[in-house]
């Protein structure tokens, strides 16, 4: 029997839409028409340095990541491949503590297939034991000591990194011919 | 110069005295006189398992986990090991969801020279990355991929591991004869 691999799966911007939220209340606020084509290679401080406080603050809530809506199609691949690896979920919610129950939440509502005691709420994901680690921060995949998979979001998308997705049907197809290709 | 190694360091009955405060509402609650030491080798809920329900009812709030009492000398060794060890909290938190925002505060209160970011919140400790874990539970140790270290508590009184130590005297001289011993 082959040993299972383990992969560690990123939240914001993985699982679930962080930048349409943050842009929706954001336009609303400031009375803007930002759209996430406008934060190509950026993020929304970049442009707005002088708001980064007060976006750190209308987002580090509960309501904030508790109503986040889900990626496309990541519920039905980690479902799928959950049959061949232990998946985790780690995510950085030390940057946003208040996030943390809402996280919770979210996960149970969204994912109720996966087990909590496969959360992990770190900051600094070098913490994180994993063999894979799918992430959209390039500073979080050369931290992690696993495989990396740059999972594509605006921001990173003049960022060049080994093994880069554009979504989750191509998560499914890296992990699945790696399966195929082993037997 | 020496690469640093990493200890990750579970908080319940390691920085956090959590049985003291358990015995305190069950007894009061219960009308009974259960000391530490009535509980070598086991715990509570071994002796009430028709009360399992409540005892997890009344510690997974935030109230329980925000005013636990700091065990000894951890501040002091922990503040000196950071030295010359990069330091991780890692801790179940997943097991009581109620506890994150209170272990969150609880740890910038007792320990503000842990940055957060070395915060790790999970479940199953097989998904910590580090050199090192001090906890004192067995299944957490033996889930763990590094060299584990055995936290005394009246529970694992019985347990036999290959690094069991006492107190954080006893976790302060094993890892500064560490570095000793290298040089």
């Amino acid at each position: 029997m082959l040993l299972r691999k383990s992969i560690a799966i990123d939240m914001d911007q993985v699982l679930a839409d962080l930048l349409q939220s943050e842009l929706d209340i954001f336009n609303k606020r400031y009375n803007k028409q930002i759209t996430k084509q406008d934060l190509t290679g950026k993020v929304l401080e970049d442009d707005y340095p002088e708001l980064a406080n007060e976006i750190y603050e209308f987002m580090n809530t509960y309501e904030f990541f508790r109503d986040l809506p889900v990626i496309e199609h990541s519920q039905e691949v980690i479902k799928e491949l959950q049959e061949h690896y232990d998946i985790y979920i780690a995510t950085a919610a030390m940057f946003a503590p208040n996030s943390m129950i809402a996280k919770y939440e979210w996960l149970q509502e969204h994912f109720p297939f996966l087990h909590p005691h496969h959360f992990v709420f770190c900051g600094d994901k070098g913490a994180v034991h994993a063999d894979y680690l799918i992430d959209d921060s390039l500073n979080q995949l050369e931290s992690f000591q696993g495989q990396g998979i740059m999972f594509s979001a605006p921001h990173n998308e003049y960022e060049n990194y080994g093994v880069k997705v554009t979504d989750w049907l191509a998560v499914r197809d890296y992990f699945m011919e790696k399966l195929t290709t082993k037997s």
